[in-house]
């Protein structure tokens, strides 16, 4: 966009740029794209933007994004409220609500303890977490971060942090992906597998 | 976003959904990247898409976007100003610029011609083009639309309308890629190169 003759447009595509995802080649034609929409049609795109942070803000209870003092997953009575699913962000709250199979509450912790960049157990939303509990009425724990080094560094350090509440903690099962070939899978889902097979 | 929490930030997810290349989930992960962005993050995003509106108009002579009276090419003594390059779009203009060897002008049609979409020749800007070289001065019009069924329909009717000025009308080359293999390349561009070899 150093070739553009608006400066208005290198600035905007230079905004499209810091979005995850996005490059510089697809930033500058999304700034094209803006400046091809109606003026009324940017503004209401503008105060999308602004609107989020003057209106979402994180539930009480559990740290999801909501616009409501507390979120529906939180305030809905017909929720098991002794089963809480702690998940690294709100996109895994999304993912399993489409399973419709899981029927407890969530925590969200707004990232995953990774000394190396900096993010402390501090950083993340623990101490929300050790408030409900403290709270009482909580039965399980589900550890539900990704199988990556930061989710299972997390989910080992609230577990241990858990465990001396009298708090059952659980892990999500990893194994084959339903679907996937056996012959492609890494080396390490195999063994995760193999280790955890169950009697059919 | 069906299953989020909060409605502003399914909204949100709807604006960046109608951008070109982003489908629903691209626009969800945006959505939440810039309800994790600072406010004050957020709120530049959100002027730099209004202020393109309110400041980037189309230049008085080429109609490519600035946000000057006129844009800085046809505004620069130095250029060639009896060249005019005729392009679909501004980011035609950034293509040719980047090749640093140009130094005639620019006109952007801002479309091509396209019944089936219902653009016809009124839709873009070929009458400011006419009126260019009413002024005089211009000797020469490079057709440099894509080599596309519209891209080609499009330099074929401006051609017609200028031949009876008196203007020189030419087309870009067309042939095998630098750096591409024969072997890859599609039976119409081998054909173009063929028909349009040159001696050496």
């Amino acid at each position: 966009m150093a070739e553009s003759n608006a400066l208005p447009l290198v600035l905007l595509s230079e905004q499209f740029a810091k979005l995850p995802g996005i490059g510089m080649k697809s930033a500058q034609r999304l700034a094209y794209h803006v400046m091809s929409m109606s003026k009324e049609d940017a503004e209401a795109f503008a105060a999308a933007i602004v609107n989020v942070h003057k209106t979402v803000h994180l539930c009480s209870c559990c740290q999801n994004y909501t616009d409501l003092p507390m979120c529906p997953i939180c305030s809905d009575v017909r929720r098991d409220h002794s089963t809480v699913c702690v998940v690294e962000g709100p996109k895994d709250v999304s993912a399993f609500e489409r399973t419709r199979e899981y029927k407890g509450t969530y925590h969200v912790l707004h990232g995953l303890i990774s000394p190396i960049d900096g993010i402390t157990p501090d950083k993340i939303r623990i101490k929300e977490l050790l408030g409900r509990i403290d709270k009482g009425g909580i039965s399980e724990v589900i550890m539900a971060t990704n199988p990556t080094v930061e989710g299972e560094a997390t989910a080992m350090y609230i577990s241990k942090l858990l465990k001396p509440l009298g708090v059952k903690v659980t892990r999500l099962a990893f194994g084959l992906p339903i679907g996937g070939i056996l012959e492609y899978a890494d080396e390490i889902t195999l063994y995760k597998a193999l280790e955890n097979r169950s009697e059919i």
